[in-house]
């Protein structure tokens, strides 16, 4: 089976030409307009998202995990700025050298930096002054795609490309940081009264695994992450996995059943997080007088959709979940596999869904060289594997072979699960 | 000694006609203009101290004690309309009702209220809707003034009264937190590139004051805090009072001499909290290169001047000096009977000064009746009184009976000390 | 009105001859033998004292501001070691250097020490070896009363009399240590099970102190601790105190009438402790079924006896119950006045009292010279005085003058309170 | 390849008849004389273990990991009673119920308990109570196996057998816990003189795996622990395993390449963890003068051997260690399968290994009914597997699929790492 068969293409089906993702790397002679085409595209986007936002909305971080959306703003531009330009564009002035130090999010290599929980501190430069820097970027990153010399490409694509998803990443997150700094505002404020979940399939039974090796990992001509890497083989036992996410109705079950009150279906730690963090619902879940549960949305609070796939959610509950119903998660490679297979419904544009996988290294893993390695290895320990995509998951940015992670208690994230049954 | 014989006068010299502070609440006929022009007055120096900022600037609070400028803004205002307007004037429609919840700071006779240290999650109402805010309680104040029987004026003016000065007291603090908040900031943003500390006076020598009865505490015709009251006597002991607050050149010598090495100098709580957060100066002085040290100022960074009073100093700073110059703090008892004796130069608008004497209550002390009573009396434990006033106080806060307190580890505020010597 | 006048003499009434306090230091010629006889009287008591703890109740610290047994028996010998026997006897073999790092309370002077927090991770030396420790010490000391030249005894008196009163101060907090340790285990585990709180005087009515100048601080010839000093004129405004402590019926009144849940009583860091720890009785009570309240006593969990004066409770307690009564705490000068004018029942040997003085310095104090000026002075901001003397201080500790000082939240010494009245 | 190929048999080769581990729960007929000796030989272990500690040394619980030797004496002893004594003999009297409460670790389903944090307050029971509840235990088990009839021995024999195997689980805990107690004591005590890390073998190369479907996970007859479950096929890449231990000559050429000091070497949360602890070089390791590194051991602290295996290192120290030589750390299948090849010197006996595995369920899972469930699946997150057995580690104790568990910062065990490498 190969790594691109089954690739998420549902979410772009009403655009003709995607100018995302870019061409491959490798792909000659190198079309310099779809490059910056795609460059365009994504920091359109990210400008996009970040239009409804007051620069008071823009300005605060709600929690630790989470950044200012002007800090997004201005952190994916110093990551072409430091990587890209500053690097690979003789006499390219940088425009501010310490917003480098304000900038840089946790690249030890690329210098010292601003602590990370203290992102929501720095007033100054205004959004008005980073988007001054968003556009200095830009006009030197078009100048530079246009005027290198092909062999100057060669070394210049592959940072434009993982730039370019890295911009995408924070814009997924953008979205979700902006839900939580919401959430805390009694006030309940509306990002975009029109948002919505997309509705899940109507998708039932079961997809069901062989026994048998197959290859994992990424090994197209697409970009991929390194952690992605080497495409290995692995055994699959064999599974059964559901072809639908658990929805609010079935969450809604498990409540009424004691489910955050039964500690025999808690992991120890998940116990204790549900505990010191008051659990009784899934993330932005509140009771709302008699008319039931309201969850925070990105149009602020809404009655909770008993057909919607049930979202943010920590690994914790989702394994509590799936002991009180008899099940298991599926292992990231069984989600890998189904997926190609490709009869996986609702895998890409929903929710991430939580595997039961930790996030640890393939066999003879290696990182970028460079500041850029620091990118996805040094995050492999404590950690577990989501796949698929989310609704905030920009176009073109999923594939079979992603590996998001997560700490067990984070659940500010679009985060789902999809159940698993081992048959032998 | 009368209470109104010293006082401070010299801060607004150069003005005319003063507003602030307005007529006495019992003087008739009732001069509603004068009450219009003061709380006008009132109300555009916190647009004035608030004007230079950014949406962005007016958003953050960078530490539990601190609170944003919009925060300010809005909470001075539902302070008119919770005490004021709901309760006296009929049919006032309040603003929105929600904010009531948001910009309450601790009444809880008021009901409850954001949590303290959450105050900059709340970035909507945005600052443009805080100042609407802030223009519909403005116009129906000034026709409540304007309409109000003189028998409901007699009711009204003591709480617009106690209204004017809270607000004065949040403009000394916009500006204490905004200087944290800028501090923070690598770039080290400039509030006013004209900013100074006044210059002091050269006085030199001491007042000496001689055994007897003094009365002190509050008791003209003007406005005064409930913990002023009630007036009553107390022994003074003989001793000496420097007349020249301490600069920053003493502090050097201070700082030279190991001060902030020397455990036996300080106070056990005080090491701690020395040693906890790493103080070798005072506040916002960092280490410039060769170039010694600068402070974060309303100017940005500057060069410590070393004939400017010290300032951004703990009451254990404070208490460590003086045991370092063998001498002490003077007793609040002492700085006040000082003060109206009338040779106390820089008593008022450089830097509060701690005194060594605890916040607690005066000799039978009665708080004010309803919400407002927790405006001071809750206050009384832990804390250490402060005497004089600062740059930042507003033009007519200041009087010799005044009780400012902080806590002995706190020194975001302007705060500076002079020493004294008992005789006995 | 002198020093000594109404010095606290019931707690030994059934003692012939007292061998504590020992003789005046300036007494000549010196009577060695009761010096000797003090010195042994003051050790056995804190060995009596410890006799009912096998080494397991000796080893532990139950808390932060607690110390083990083990470690007051050799911390107090350690003090005769370090301050009189390594400095004034020739040619003394210290026991073993090592003890000194391990039994060093707070002295700075004197050394690096354990971490205070730390204490109970010392399980070596024993017991047995602590007692061997105080055996060699003991001889040494012995011989130094009974051999030392008179000149020589000029010097050393004064350490010695120091180093008896600060070992009777770790008698109390033995009994106070042990209290909750104990009190943590769900055994309830009995210290001796013939304690008993002694019984309350019938004391109604008030004493009235009038207007006037009164000197308080001691100046008497006996032992008294720096922070008595020096003895100086306060003014006395009129006030009524209670002759009687408040009991537990009268705690029980408040409790009945939502005391605890009624946030207007509270000071503000009151509030705050008081939820952060859950108290809702005062310390060690706890429900007992249908059987009311008991609280934890060196007899193990008691019925609360309702004549009994209340004991276990904070500042923090003390004056929100002031407070509800519409009444204040008497300062410590009015405590002192009182208790000098004779006529003030149950001020010593049932509960220490809280008073509303902060714990200051003196006009013109001056701390001892060398490491023993940390002895009081050093702790002097953020605490309240107690005054009086409660069952757990030894015989002859006790003093009009006598100032005792704790944090607001602290209740696990033998503390209560009494009520008092401003006149004017 | 049979689970018994290569038992770890060396540790216990100087005993002619082994009387642990017991016979098989399945073998007929029952040898009742071989299970009460395997219970007594278990039970006198403990009993030696803890011997040469004071009751001042079995008190104190000195970090929340560890807990008191008369606690872990007491546990183990509450786990007969509860699990096999309370539900199997009739009309067995339980020795104090109270105990129950205190000695109960996690087993929600077995009722409340002691907080784990606070065991070290618990004073009563004494040590002598404690083995008075032992010997009370004892007389009734070994009654118990003498006296049930077949059928009910049926029952029973697997509750005491994982009774035994707990126990002695406790028995390595009982020595890493006192090793870390005595370690916080500046008096370096010493539990046994003679105490010595075995030799490691003198092996050099490597061991090495080809490709192939390997069967893991235990299904012979004799006991295992849940998580050893269900046996079930694996797919082993191509790797070379080295044959020996990591030693203290590797490790100090790491540090003095600053592996402390290079952020790139480490995972993220382990840099941090580094930080904040302020590691340097393994746990208990101190520079002792000019005389280099010594560690505190059971025999108080020696000078390090080079030669002896590195021990007290987290993960991510090992992980640490692992990147800069440029290798990994095998996984837990990789190592089981070298263990049962039979080629693995220093598997046992020495220090347990860190795999690259997190601590994970088996496809298939099922935890043991009841309150044992709660035994080891409840850990399933945030944790790495460790492999082989150690110093520590009782006779009769170890087997190559037994799975040992802990966070990736802790350290106060006998952990230590080999190396491998991926082929492919």
């Amino acid at each position: 089976m190969a790594a691109t068969a089954a690739f998420p293409a549902g979410r772009r089906a009403d655009r003709s030409e995607p100018s995302f993702p870019p061409p491959s790397i490798g792909a000659r002679p190198i079309d310099r307009s779809a490059w910056i085409e795609a460059y365009r595209t994504v920091r359109a986007e990210t400008e996009r998202r970040a239009a409804p936002l007051s620069p008071e909305d823009q300005q605060i971080q709600s929690m630790e995990d989470a950044s200012p959306t002007k800090w997004h703003r201005a952190h994916v531009t110093w990551f072409f700025e430091q990587f890209l330009l500053a690097e690979h564009l003789p006499g390219y002035a940088i425009h501010d050298q310490r917003l480098h130090y304000l900038f840089n999010s946790y690249y030890v290599a690329a210098g010292p930096r601003q602590p990370r929980t203290q992102r929501g501190l720095i007033t100054r430069p205004t959004c008005a002054e980073v988007a001054a820097y968003r556009a200095h970027v830009d006009r030197a990153v078009e100048a530079l795609i246009a005027e290198a010399s092909e062999a100057a490409l060669g070394r210049i694509l592959p940072i434009l490309e993982i730039g370019l998803f890295h911009e995408q990443q924070h814009q997924e997150l953008l979205w979700t940081d902006i839900l939580h700094a919401f959430a805390q505002n009694p006030l309940d404020p509306v990002y975009d009264a029109g948002w919505r979940m997309p509705a899940a399939s109507n998708a039932k039974g079961t997809v069901t695994l062989q026994r048998g090796i197959a290859a994992v990992g990424y090994d197209g001509e697409g970009f991929s992450y390194d952690n992605e890497s080497p495409r290995h083989d692995c055994l699959i036992l064999p599974v059964r996995l559901d072809r639908a996410l658990v929805r609010n109705r079935d969450w809604l079950a498990f409540m009424e059943d004691g489910g955050y009150a039964r500690q025999d279906l808690w992991l120890s730690d998940g116990w204790y997080a549900a505990q010191a963090q008051g659990w009784e619902a899934p993330g932005y879940w509140r009771r709302q007088g008699e008319g039931g549960w309201h969850q925070s949305s990105l149009a602020g609070a809404r009655p909770v959709d008993p057909d919607a796939p049930v979202t943010h959610i920590s690994y914790y509950e989702a394994d509590a979940y799936a002991r009180w119903a008899g099940r298991v998660l599926p292992t990231e490679f069984e989600w890998e596999v189904a997926a190609l297979n490709g009869d996986l419904p609702d895998a890409y544009g929903l929710v991430w869904q939580w595997t039961r996988s930790a996030y640890l290294a393939y066999p003879g893993y290696r990182p970028l060289p460079g500041a850029l390695g620091e990118y996805n290895g040094k995050f492999m320990s404590n950690q577990f594997v989501l796949r698929g995509s989310s609704v905030a998951t920009p176009d073109g940015h999923a594939r079979p072979t992603y590996r998001n992670f997560f700490y067990p208690h984070q659940r500010w994230q679009f985060t789902g699960l999809r159940l698993a049954e081992p048959l032998s």
